[in-house]
């Protein structure tokens, strides 16, 4: 009943994650109401993304440049080199302001589940740039079930490099979590990496 | 930290209602995976949205041709005019099938909150286009403070037309509703508009 156009936008809409028909029909509507030069920005920015925004060959974080910001600045640790699963994971860390390395972006985890094998994802790059150079890589990897698949894998493929430590962010009780909160797995894994004080 | 052209896009995505920075990112996310011509379908549907979805200048729905469908149809009968607050109450009686009298959309309600006036919606054109023929005005605005004030405005006003019978939808426990857990404003309001069986 929607006039054409605007019913494939809200189609469009649909195709975003975690968004229903009532959803879309709001985003449309706002759409709607926007000023003319304000759409016009948004069409321009989604071709702009579209044709800009590339993988940085070394890390495969998000860069319209040759290389990702990381990767082409001259104040980064260049030895180490923390694993991620995703750009946004990336921004996460930074923002924290307290790494100073490299990072990989494996856009994507390792899943029985979802048929998802190393060679899906951005895997194989990490052990291409691994040299002499190359101190420590921390696994920063999701505590889930696909998360702890791919760290693993990591784990087990990186033994071979005799002289890089290799780590795994702390999993254990979030800050301000009440102990009776907690799921089963993450007091266990809170009781097992117990630290001495 | 991300690539300005993304950066850019989720803020555009944030302008949506309801979307916060982390739903935006993901929505930006979510368009990188995005065929490359899905991502250009979807920039020219924001821009025909644009250009093409005009008001109706009878009723004030959304169109795209001189008039809307509902008013551009000789099947519907021209003698009721249902008021409603905006283009999707349209499509949800519409769903109903019951209705087949013609519409008047509003864009918005009278409020004193907000600051909204008579003269800020689509209320006169209401008032210029009733004639003879028009025999029944349902108002169907939302049953909220603005709807309220809105259909009492409309109410005062139409009093004035003698031989048009004015309205409005009923108020009430909803269908499958608990009196226990209805509000006080609907419960009293199911107690005022108590049916005779």
């Amino acid at each position: 009943m929607y006039p054409s156009s605007l019913e494939k936008l809200i189609e469009q809409f649909r195709s975003l994650p975690s968004v229903g028909r009532k959803t879309a029909e709001r985003y449309a509507m706002a759409v709607l109401e926007m000023p003319e030069e304000k759409v016009e920005n948004f069409a321009e920015l989604l071709q702009d993304v579209l044709h800009k925004i590339k993988r940085c060959p070394v890390c495969g974080n998000l860069t319209e440049n040759e290389q990702c910001e990381v990767c082409s600045s001259k104040e980064r640790d260049r030895t180490t080199i923390c694993v991620v699963q995703q750009p946004k994971d990336v921004m996460a860390l930074e923002k924290l302001g307290q790494y100073n390395g490299l990072y990989h972006v494996l856009h994507g985890a390792i899943s029985t589940v979802k048929g998802v094998l190393p060679e899906d994802i951005n895997i194989e790059s990490l052990f291409e740039r691994i040299d002499e150079n190359t101190k420590e890589i921390i696994i920063a990897t999701n505590s889930t079930l696909e998360g702890d698949t791919t760290a693993l894998y990591l784990t087990k493929r990186l033994k071979e490099y005799e002289n890089i430590s290799v780590t795994r962010l702390a999993s254990g009780l979030p800050s301000g979590g009440n102990l009776d909160y907690a799921d089963d797995v993450t007091l266990m894994r809170a009781f097992q990496g117990r630290i001495k004080q």
